[in-house]
């Protein structure tokens, strides 16, 4: 990876200027962990047990080449397209872009499920239906017009244990979808040695509706809405007590009491929908933007920049992290966090926009959502990849220890 | 359950005039099973055994009360009803129905998706795709806009095998997505430890498109557009090679030739589109239509019924069936099949319509599907619910031993 060593004046500027006011805002999340007892359940009942899978997992395509392969090459659409301002989108970013029949109108689609990642049931529906809504957010696309929700309860679960967790999760992915705004109309469930949530959301929509991933410009800054580190939050505290070894290393550093709280960020900064990011967009003229999920900062930023029309770099100078998780990454490199590697689950927008538009952008986000964004780096002419300069900014997020508010 | 004497005489003649003919039908299917060794792999390689499930299964939703609650008192769309003459649909049909912002148009949207019940791999993707493209055809919507692939390869895969088989899958969910004249664009890819395959499929359509599924009249007839009894098919043939007991008691009455053909046939009655028949469906004036799947004949008889305007009820005289599984149905009466609740996977349309436009419906549909439709029932004035008649008529298809033609 090439590194660039000058960091523009600006970025740090409006980026300092939030730093100062953060951590002012106020947070109406869960602050204690999901308590089986208080359900009925054994104390020992960890949802997290209902998948070989532990934690926020990097996704699995490798030995898949023909997965891509065919998706790729699928005929695009069965309609024509009639307007002559989006071009039909494949797999390759977040959600498909169909060109209907009807004149002007797309189907904009995604569908995303996964293992259970967190121990409280009702946030792990809330963090499934924001990660599949946040494809169509990433699109610009704000009114979800329909999810259908996917199932599967274990087939491990007493009786006891399915009736207790498997309405909550469903309660969770039901609130997060009254939030935005769209509702629940069909589905299926099915049993499954592993639990599953997740679910397809799908938007028609007027081409004007759509900010379509391929117009950024050099010259633009890149936005990120929310702090990264959900990987490394999710893991160190499943490790407290699954793996005593990896624990007695992050003990070396933190308190259980700091690990529990850098996990409820991550369960809280999962669980926030994008879809403020999304109507900025269009406010504030955003040209192109990405979620940051499973393949990590890079990874999706790499991929953004593939997908531009121009051809440009992007040049990341920040990472937000969820406090203290940036000495966690530094302690276990395998996460590659320091390389932008770090998987995500349900994270935030990645957003080119105009220079000149950032600190409206903040600004606008911060009063709608209560939450900072960040300008974390720039875009530069250059060959349509993504780069992290050599002495990249962690910034911890929040700044300020607090003990009665999260951020 | 109460049962109905007297078959109508007009039954019993245009279904005996299409039995006479329907053995001459060509079939280009496939006459041989999947043999892991020309792929590659070991001789005892079974795709079913990537799943505990085994064979076509009843859907599993007992203890999950308050998936259904949810589903139901979800709000429906998020935009407002533009035309009367059609109301939205939750969960209790095949596809549900939004409203959508844009004057007139409306989103019909499905999903299905389920573990290997053949071993063929490219035959289970054709079937999964099937499956799920027919909830749109039940509704009359007989252009498919876009399909999503959900997609799991299972953990317990060797690579070699893996690499043989879920391209495979793929390939057979791609082709018949093709044969529908849609696509895939976009999908999900996981590990688990069942294979997984299914779909999402979207259609964006005007009222005039769609045929809701409510409007039977007394007077009419029930057409059924693929033979019965494959979860029949499927077992038996699994009992060959895994259950002795019941194989020894299969072997009877039947070779094992015949149940090898049972399986082929129900590999590809699985595997056909049923869009042939919702073409029809408008053609010839249908008023109403199901497909028929987890819940088997009378179950999916029973919803349809009970969503009907008139108060109707369905009365079912004839069961057509893949030749000789009624005779194993008989030996087996755990399957329920005689009472009309064994499980049938990507089963036929009951359509209901019209009794002077039955005999049109039935010669076109075998002119463009190459294979026979039947009636089977009738429409009386009731209380929405539907019966199966005393001594209800079992067809077997094809009627005559063809050795060179499944049928």
């Amino acid at each position: 990876m090439a590194t660039v060593s000058s960091e523009p004046e600006e970025v740090v500027r409006v980026s300092e200027l939030l730093e100062t006011s953060y951590d002012v805002n106020l947070l109406h999340i869960q602050s204690n962990l999901f308590d089986p007892v208080q359900h009925g359940l054994k104390p020992e009942f960890r949802l997290t047990n209902f998948t070989d899978l532990k934690g926020v997992q990097p996704p699995d395509i490798n030995g898949f080449p023909n997965v891509h392969h065919v998706h790729a090459n699928a005929p695009v659409g069965t309609g024509n397209l009639t307007s002559a301002s989006l071009s039909p989108i494949g797999i390759g970013l977040d959600s498909c872009l169909i060109p209907l029949r009807h004149l002007g109108l797309y189907l904009v689609q995604t569908t995303d499920f996964f293992y259970p990642l967190v121990d409280d049931p009702y946030m792990m529906g809330k963090i499934a239906a924001a990660n599949v809504l946040s494809d169509l957010y990433a699109m610009g696309v704000t009114e979800c017009d329909n999810v259908l929700m996917i199932l599967a309860s274990s087939q491990k679960f007493t009786a006891e244990e399915r009736d207790v967790v498997m309405p909550l999760i469903i309660q969770g992915f039901r609130d997060c979808a009254v939030e935005a705004g769209t509702s629940i109309n069909g589905g299926q469930t099915v049993i499954n040695p592993w639990v599953t949530i997740g679910g397809t959301a799908s938007s028609i929509v007027r081409a004007e509706e759509i900010i379509p991933p391929d117009g950024a410009q050099p010259g633009d800054v890149l936005i990120l809405t929310k702090p990264l580190g959900t990987q490394i939050a999710v893991n160190a505290h499943q490790w407290l007590t699954t793996n005593p070894e990896k624990a007695a290393k992050v003990r070396t550093i933190l308190t259980d009491e700091e690990v529990k709280q850098a996990y409820l960020r991550a369960m809280h900064i999962m669980a926030r929908l994008n879809r403020n990011a999304a109507k900025l967009m269009h406010v504030h003229g955003a040209h192109a933007a990405t979620d940051i999920t499973g393949f990590g900062l890079m990874g999706h930023a790499e991929n953004l920049a593939r997908n531009q029309k121009c051809a440009v770099m992007f040049i990341i100078q920040n990472m937000p992290v969820i406090a203290k998780m940036g000495q966690v990454a530094r302690m276990f490199p395998g996460f590659g966090f320091l390389q932008g590697r770090s998987a995500e689950t349900s994270g935030g927008l990645l957003v080119c926009m105009p220079r000149n538009k950032a600190a409206g952008f903040i600004a606008d986000y911060k009063r709608l959502e209560g939450h900072p964004a960040w300008i974390i780096g720039s875009v530069e002419r250059g060959d349509r990849n993504a780069k992290i300069i050599d002495k990249v900014r962690i910034i911890d997020v929040p700044s300020h220890d607090t003990a009665d508010k999260l951020w």
